[in-house]
């Protein structure tokens, strides 16, 4: 895959894309990465690429220009799928990054400023916002969506977060971890978790997980069927 | 403020903290960084920070001594409010960082592998989740929150992003923004917006903010009283 981002700050990228899961993956054959300063691409003398908004107001606005050059000559003649970064995009979800990650080729669109002018929509396949907040602009985001795909590519990761990724899309939160020492500080490990019980220690992971979810995120619950032992479990809890 | 990122993977924080509003934020004296590598808290001999999960499965889970050791040296004798990024954590909101925005100190435990050893939490006051997608660690998330924070703190952006700010917890998605040229390969900006008459382009403005949000995030609807004009509105979106 070739990701490619557009950006005016091209060296917050030089950290993140050297490290860790990205550079292993772009030393596996996985993926390539382009960083593109999209103000190269202004026709303005100055080169800029924001202006005063239309009907007046605080704040500047992205010109088209600049990035829709930018993204046709990023694009050349293939078919690269354009993410824009924005807040009115669709929610960021892990079936968007399963989705995005058949793809041979993304362009994601780092916006600052304001807004973007309207008519770079033109150029553009995807919106997505990564959450309800307000960031200063587009390029952590891309960065996320970038890390949440990187790590679906075949070959990148081990067997060991597949299974992880399983326990995501189950809908629930996870169940607590522990490692050694067996006492740290005088807090202990759950005794079932040292008994060597494997259905013990499975009941017991389940239930933490539905217990975690129920007091954290009753939302996820609501999305998702339960069985037999999960509603015997939560009215155990709800009468603790 | 002062903010201190724990990472395995220091380097990825170098291009974020050094570029724009990060950058100008120190420069200003509003806030500082540090990134610290807890791997060199640990007290194994190999300096591992991570280690197999009692009672077996994949994956492996991070110490809780390092972690530890590194929270309680960084906050020194002060009260930082320790973070820790997770998907079990609480959904960040705008909320939040106006509410991290007002601490002296941050503390950001970023993690990666499996999880977090359960015990890790004894020195935690906050965990938070930047969404409901699986990332490869909690550099990235730990960036996004920071950012949010910077921008709320005070002196580090001008007024033009302060009305930025309420046109979000007014609770509707941005209208469409133009800049120049008036006509871009063939697409024109509204008259409406080239007419001078600011109560139109108010009214403009505010019916084509209802309209994205009732067609790109009617959840955001659900959320909101909603005055008689934008009633009216939406009663001829669901007409059109």
């Amino acid at each position: 895959m070739k990701i490619n981002f557009l950006t005016l700050f091209p060296e917050m990228f030089e950290g993140v894309t050297n490290s860790s899961i990205w550079k292993q993956a772009r030393d596996k054959g996985a993926v390539d990465y382009t960083v593109t300063d999209f103000r190269a691409y202004s026709d303005n003398k100055h080169n800029k690429v924001d202006d005063y908004p239309y009907g007046g107001g605080a704040g500047m606005v992205l010109r088209a220009q600049p990035i829709v050059d930018a993204v046709e000559d990023v694009r050349g003649g293939g078919d690269a799928r354009v993410v824009m970064l924005c807040p009115q995009g669709t929610p960021f979800s892990q079936q968007k990054a399963g989705e995005l990650a058949k793809e041979e080729a993304l362009i994601l669109v780092c916006g600052h400023y304001e807004g973007y002018d309207e008519r770079i929509r033109s150029v553009v396949t995807d919106e997505i916002s990564i959450g309800d907040y307000v960031l200063t602009g587009g390029e952590l985001p891309a960065m996320i969506i970038a890390d949440s795909v990187i790590r679906l590519l075949p070959g990148v990761l081990g067997n060991e977060s597949s299974a992880q990724e399983e326990s995501f899309t189950d809908g629930l939160l996870e169940h607590p971890h522990y490692t050694r020492p067996a006492d740290f500080r005088g807090m202990d490990v759950p005794e079932v978790l040292l008994s060597g019980n494997h259905a013990h220690i499975e009941e017991w992971r389940r239930k933490e997980s539905l217990r975690r979810t129920w007091e954290r995120r009753p939302d996820l619950l609501e999305a998702r069927e339960l069985d037999d032992d999960e509603r015997e479990w939560l009215r155990k809890f709800e009468n603790e």
